[in-house]
């Protein structure tokens, strides 16, 4: 029985998650891959606030260097999170022969490149499983599972947080605040949720899905990003009357050798399987080729959920060890190095606008002049209610403009006397 | 660049498929594995008749064995189907020190023990990625994305022609007559599709899943499996009402030390994901821990989409070739041993149950009280229509009631006066 010596760095939610799977399932593990993970030794800040109760075996301390420098550790786990100095950490992992696992978005999509290449040196590998959609298995359906597939395209529900709020603010008619502070309350969001609702979390899973399906590390600043912070429960219900529901996309096309990259709350056909993806789930749609279409979805947070994804990584690292270049390190990383990125401006879409207008004759048909005069035409028009002389709501669907077009014209309108709020707009998405 | 010697034994459909997508993106996978897929000989009876353009440098012959005997050949694909000489060719490369790929689900469900342990004797792997779910990567995520996890249970729908039929019935209330022969107009079934629509093709693939997720082979016989040919459009109709959805499920779920393993048309909540799989697509839904539930769903017919699954597993055995061992067949294979069977008599499912009565005051209480001797309770009824003395169904729904009681109390049933035909039972199953 070969013993498999773990150094993790990070003992917070995840790595307890890891340390849990790894002491209930020994036996299971031991049963069939004849393997024994042990962890060696377990680094973290606040180690002494954290001790827990059966990790006798292992080396408990504050310092990081303990793990950089055992040789005796085979597989280093970095789930510290951030940059500094989880960089240097997972650069000094693999220049001194061990395997790295992370479940480090940010890490990977800022450094990926260079950490690939330093693997490629060195003969180690860099797993990173848990970086895109926690448990489930996204990288590796990508990498290996479509191996030869072309990716036309790439469609992410990649934020838990967002699909809770959006899912329950549909469901139960709740605010962006309610819905929030629920999400919170159930452990689903960060205490400062920041990054979650304003999209970053997903840009930063998107750079990876870019680099894994089209061979290109693009900057999270060089794509357009959009939250779900000024989505209401209006919207979600005049969407949903138009059979339409909204969730946060992360939406990664080729066009030819541009690559449309965004992130944004988008409206999906209700009977799409991407609209169905509720609560804390995360799910990808690809369109490859020759596959076609596939789609998978599984829980998206949790702590077992991320844990399990490092623990996936941990045995696929270990049954494969003697192949030095996993599959995704060892695709040339200038593979896309042709391709731009669409300016945002350019990208065209079909839209769902909602005004807000006071209710009277030839309202109407001063806002259709305005989009006319851009170039916008209008798929339909609804006006959700009557109420002579005060505010409405009027909806509208275009069909696909430019969006930069879209922009000048909802500014024009914004400044209209008959309309009274910003015009609230929605991208759609063809799938 | 490594030059990789394949032998394609067996040039049908898909063998086709996989020659179109190796000629076509050669450069491709040039790029991006730096390999150069080379298809040294094609072998098939009738390769007369099958000459194609385009394959000047490839030998062409009706003896597989010059693909046996070619030293030069690392990889064989196996194509042809059916255990007569599928079994043979297949030991045959495994010994000769070549690495199999093959699509074969009945030489998988029926020899996988004996092919797994010879691969393992001979430092070689065996590849059946579209065994079971054509391209859809199911078996790579059984195997390697969710590794560490245990599987509580597996749900598949995994023949496409059936579940062409079954989509096609409810969409446009086709009979199984009608919508069995477009299938077969639109090549989605075969000439005779008896193992597809009595559910051994099913079966078969449900005998690979079982050894992936429980480590135990059982035998297609050892399992209850029911088709699809009894299921009407009126039971579609009648299900959806209660908003359930009819789909032909492969079951295989851990029950302590049972295995509860079943092939039947199944009722599903219409909100489950696996009730919005349509046409010809395949999906399973798996139940794991620590994960949780993952769906995955993806075209389950067609050429290019069973030729995808091959070429994928033709570069993931190139690209980790100094791996002898696939994660699979590195099971201990005696994994499951202690494992039996659930005897279907045993089982307890709900059941959807139409009765074809007499509508006559008194009919409902002899039915009830037949059903409340054999233990079974009832959640709901509903005569469908009102049409005194004549002839009208009702349908019932059962709570979880053992298979067996069910039966008896059936055949019961059927003998009474009032009862016109052989009352129509679907199982409904909890997801």
């Amino acid at each position: 029985m070969e013993r498999i010596n773990i150094g993790l760095i990070g003992y917070g939610v995840i790595g307890q998650g890891v340390v849990k799977i790894l002491k209930s399932r020994r036996k299971f593990y031991k049963d069939k891959y004849q393997k024994d993970f042990f962890i060696k030794t377990i680094a973290d800040r606040s180690i002494v606030k954290k001790l827990s109760p059966g990790l006798d075996n292992t080396f408990l301390t504050p310092d990081y260097h303990a793990v950089l420098n055992d040789k005796d550790i085979h597989i280093v786990i970095e789930l510290i999170g951030g940059m500094n100095p989880a960089k240097d950490i997972a650069l000094s992992v693999l220049r001194s022969g061990k395997h790295l696992i992370t479940a480090n978005k940010e890490l990977i999509a800022n450094c990926g490149q260079e950490l690939f290449k330093e693997a490629n040196a060195a003969g180690r590998s860099v797993y990173f499983e848990s970086a895109v959609g926690a448990g489930i298995p996204i990288i590796r359906t990508i990498t290996e599972g479509l191996a030869g597939n072309k990716f036309n395209g790439v469609y992410g529900i990649i934020n838990g947080t967002c699909n809770y709020i959006l899912t329950e603010m549909s469901r139960r008619q709740l605010t962006f605040q309610q819905a929030l502070k629920e999400a919170q309350e159930k452990g689903y969001a960060e205490s400062n949720p920041t990054l979650d609702i304003n999209g970053m979390d997903a840009a930063h899973k998107l750079v990876i899905l870019v680099f894994l399906t089209q061979g290109k590390f693009v900057g999270v600043r060089d794509f357009y990003t959009e939250g779900i912070n000024h989505i209401s429960h209006e919207d979600i219900e005049f969407a949903g009357n138009l059979n339409l529901t909204i969730r946060l996309l992360a939406i990664a096309k080729r066009v030819g050798n541009e690559l449309d990259v965004r992130v944004h709350p988008t409206l999906i056909p209700k009977e799409h399987a991407l609209a169905t993806v509720n609560g804390v789930d995360n799910a990808i749609f690809l369109d490859t080729d020759p596959l076609g279409d596939i789609f998978i979805e599984g829980q998206g947070a949790g702590q077992m959920t991320a844990a399990s994804g490092v623990v996936s990584d941990l045995v696929n690292v270990v049954l494969r060890k003697d192949m030095a270049i996993p599959v995704w390190a060892g695709n040339p990383i200038e593979e896309g190095e042709g391709l731009t990125i669409r300016k945002i401006d350019e990208v065209e879409t079909r839209f769902y606008i909602r005004f807000m207008v006071i209710d009277k004759p030839g309202v109407l048909a001063i806002i259709t002049g305005v989009l006319g005069q851009h170039h916008i035409s209008i798929a339909s028009v609804t006006q959700k209610q009557e109420n002579k002389g005060l505010t409405v709501p009027v909806v509208m669907l275009t069909h696909g403009a430019k969006e930069h077009l879209v922009r000048e014209a909802l500014e024009q309108i914004n400044h209209l006397a008959v309309v009274r709020s910003k015009p609230v707009a929605i991208r759609m998405e063809k799938l």
